[in-house]
């Protein structure tokens, strides 16, 4: 029997602790923490490809290239992007290098730079809803939205901010590449949901200003590769319905049309589990007999070895 | 007979014009123009695998994250690299993959970051002679120099500058990765010389503030992937001696023998043409029936082809 095939999705908690200073050093000691679960998952047997988020690391390389405009061009989105995928992947690719050699185990970890193909026509283009970059007063917000042609809106009493499209992500450029290397080394891909692009009529691509949600960007890449597992980490060990309320539940196994019901009854927040929920029924429905799992980083070994986690499957 | 294999070393021209701002949508301008001469490498059925440098890029995102430092956290200068990587990786695999549709030929192009391991013990660590980043005062420079223990250069009376050590790469970490997509996809490896990197005492790596000469590194690249071809491509056509004086020669075969003579003789600039040479006569040296190109961006196929260009061979 050949080996399980995981693709796994790196949530904010494996890249930067709650409260730490932004330092690439702060970063660096968490994605140590984190590699060692990803080392044991390989230890035992999987094969994985590593997805991982990016939003206060391009956040912040929005904010440098911004302030330091007057002495030096600001880089568009895209590349912002491709920068974090380049530091964010830098340091995955080292740690977790290392956590295998401790194990004596000598799998090669790389990470590859990334396209995600989206729609010119996404709906979400019209309804820019991801707030990036640094806060600004109104009278700044209207001047960038009339010089540059921004989406500007007001972010929770903080000021105002860029607000970019979240659009779906429809094909990963870099396919082959992640194929051809799959059985053999361990590969970060779609840092950050991927360097959006558009295909444009002649053919070629083009960066454009948005944010892919990086946990359907991970499903992208299972479901193109052929993975037996889509496995989403996260800060809580299972998902939750009445999360928090006296009648909370732990979800264990669940089906698409129970993780569908619950969605449409609300149980799970926009920008938070919703779009975890989301990519995994995609996943699972799109997969009969593979699962999707939802569970934090800690139990991702216990996890995959079926003793935890939500679980959801088609049937 | 299998196809040639050439490792190619793009120097600045190929990403930057002289003159023009050092906007993102300025390189990709210039990029897309450099990767049709690549394009029509591979459509002549050589198989590439890319190298770039990362001068101007690194270093305004030094000079980026260091004027934003009162409001993120200023990154380290590996992190720098590995950012460099990402955002120069990016356009050209996005640009080149185009340029190859448009010939309807179908090859991958993806990149990969890199470390390239250097000696903790080169030499060159006790003499730093690599300036990077911003300029400062003297007085400045002395209290940067205090606080982080860098070390700062005057700079050719334009003010006070940190200097880094360049070290020889001795190893691509992610040579394995290179090694597996090689048949298949033109990888962009070792970007700006590679992520360099020393080996500590229990194996695990760490970035150091240094720059890999991308000649250097992409001779490397070429020896470990055992490469029939190193091409160096630069401004020039041909090597010359005697350069731009009434005696200006250009050169065309060449053997390590002479190589080493008239570096000896100091034809060749150092920092420009004189580390140019030296890859070429390592990688000619070491690998005797094969080859080393320095040529123009411009005559990559003719030279290829053997209708330009210095070449270095063993004998």
């Amino acid at each position: 029997m050949s080996a399980t095939k995981v693709v796994v999705a790196l949530g904010g908690n494996a890249l930067q602790e709650a409260g730490s200073p932004a330092t690439a050093e702060a970063q660096l000691e968490v994605v140590r923490k984190t590699v060692e679960y990803l080392a044991e998952l390989s230890c035992r047997g999987f094969e994985l490809a590593v997805v991982h988020g990016n939003g206060p690391q391009v956040g912040r390389i929005v904010l440098a290239t911004e302030a330091a405009a007057n002495i030096t061009p600001a880089m568009p989105f895209d590349v912002c992007g491709a920068m974090s995928q380049g530091y964010i992947g830098y340091h995955i690719q080292q740690a977790l290098r290392f956590a295998l050699k401790k194990r004596n185990r000598n799998v090669p970890v790389v990470s590859i730079v990334t396209q995600v193909v989206v729609d010119k026509d996404d709906p979400a283009f019209s309804h820019p809803t991801k707030p990036i970059g640094p806060f600004y007063t109104e009278e700044e917000a209207k001047r960038i939205a009339d010089e540059k042609g921004y989406t500007m809106k007001e972010d929770s009493g903080r000021g105002w901010r860029r607000v970019v499209a979240s659009p779906q992500p429809k094909k990963i450029v870099e396919f082959s590449c992640l194929k051809e290397l799959w059985d053999t080394t361990i590969a970060v891909v779609a840092g950050g949901g991927g360097i959006p692009v558009i295909e444009k009529e002649d053919g070629s691509l083009e960066g454009v200003a948005a944010v892919i949600d990086k946990d359907l960007a991970a499903e992208r890449v299972a479901e193109e590769i052929g993975a037996d597992v889509l496995m989403i980490l996260t800060e809580v060990e299972k998902v939750a319905i009445n999360f928090r309320k006296p009648d909370h539940k732990d979800l264990e196994n669940i089906t698409v049309a129970e993780a569908e019901k619950y969605m449409a009854e609300g149980h799970f927040a926009p920008g938070s589990m919703l779009p975890k929920v989301q990519a995994a029924v995609m996943f699972a429905k799109a997969n009969p007999g593979k699962k999707a799992i939802i569970t934090s980083l800690f139990k991702a070994v216990e996890a995959l070895e079926g003793r935890t986690g939500t679980v959801i499957t088609a049937e």
